[in-house]
């Protein structure tokens, strides 16, 4: 399969990226507004996955360029580009790729890190809004923190929940999130769901600030 | 410790009494509307850990002498009890009780379930509106299966994330849910985070729903 990670670049596209190489097979295309940037960052991983005696199937370029033909496009940008995101790569987009949105946006105050959702509800039910007619959209991978996956020897151990309204297309992803060692794709159901399943990302963050010995936090089901 | 269940006769008022009972000296107060419901309960919970080898220090009575004298009082009452519960038992409980709110409003549809928090953003943030002026109010034990609880057989392995305004109290409630055998309290920190911990309990109910072989759901930060 073919897995474009736009914004690649950044801290969660890094560590997805990181991950789907060491462990797949996949073709895995790190975009960037930038295609040289995308270029350095794929040498980077490729140096990163060879010191720990891995190689991967990874490509760069500018992100229309790796959009297009992708399975799977994942919009690892900030929350606050990600709609524009969606409407600069859409007409690039294969007729049967899905969508895949993991950002959350967030602000902090004294307490501690909130998710601050979108009028729609849920910046997944914002992307589905901004993406092309038939496209399918899927939210996942909001709740996994990008520090850990990088460091490819931490075990992982963790869900992530995957939202979306078409069934077929949570469980490519939910497989996808499966061939990670030690990750595991749950279904957390359709649209209506995201805004809980983005509001774990904080939650997460949270829990490791407030609780001592407590890092790096995912969440599992159990 | 003297710990009143308020509405202790429903499914997680047990689970929590017979899980207390069951690990830990406390002295488990079952309260409701008529005593003799609450005795009913008592000595229904004394037969099933009797038959699984445990005793437990447990009594029944109506809401407000179960809540007179106790250090801990938990509102295990349907969601739209609480805030009315809240004031009825306010009188009675001492000065320096903990208050601890464990439900969550839901509503469902054809997607699943939905958390409806109330205008405040939270039934816990309700409930503290309500209490009496210097009482300590917590938000704990929501997204625990009640009938997981109650099967004294059942492993726990999962969390519960604790939420309140001031941090020793949470330590109260955090130590008293470790007391309890695979069951971890963690703290999540103030008031402003209650709507994200209670929304975990739709949320596992959900992830049980759309994944087959999983049951009973619970969370755990790993």
């Amino acid at each position: 399969m073919k897995v474009a990670i736009l914004g690649g670049t950044g801290d969660i596209g890094a560590g997805l990226a990181l991950r789907w190489a060491k462990d797949t097979d996949h073709e895995i295309r790190i975009g960037s507004r930038e295609a040289e940037k995308a270029d350095e960052a794929v040498s980077s991983y490729r140096t990163q996955l060879a010191a720990s005696g891995y190689d991967g199937n990874l490509s760069g370029g500018d992100n229309l360029n790796m959009t297009e033909g992708a399975d799977i496009v994942l919009l690892a940008a900030p929350p606050e580009y990600v709609t524009e995101m969606t409407r600069t790569i859409g007409g690039a987009l294969a007729d049967d790729a899905i969508l895949v949105s993991p950002a959350v946006k967030l602000r902090r105050d004294g307490d501690g890190f909130h998710a601050v959702p979108p009028a729609s509800g849920s910046l997944t039910a914002e992307v589905a809004a901004a993406a092309p007619a038939g496209i399918s959209v899927v939210g996942a991978f909001h709740s996994l923190a990008a520090g850990r996956l990088s460091n490819l020897d931490a075990p992982l151990g963790i869900d992530t929940a995957v939202v979306g309204d078409d069934p077929a297309t949570r469980a490519v992803i939910i497989d996808l999130a499966n061939e990670i060692d030690g990750l595991r794709g749950v279904d957390a159901g359709p649209l209506s769901h995201a805004a809980i399943v983005e509001s774990l990302a904080p939650l997460c963050i949270n829990v490791a600030r407030y609780n001592e010995g407590l890092h790096h936090l995912g969440v599992r089901f159990a």
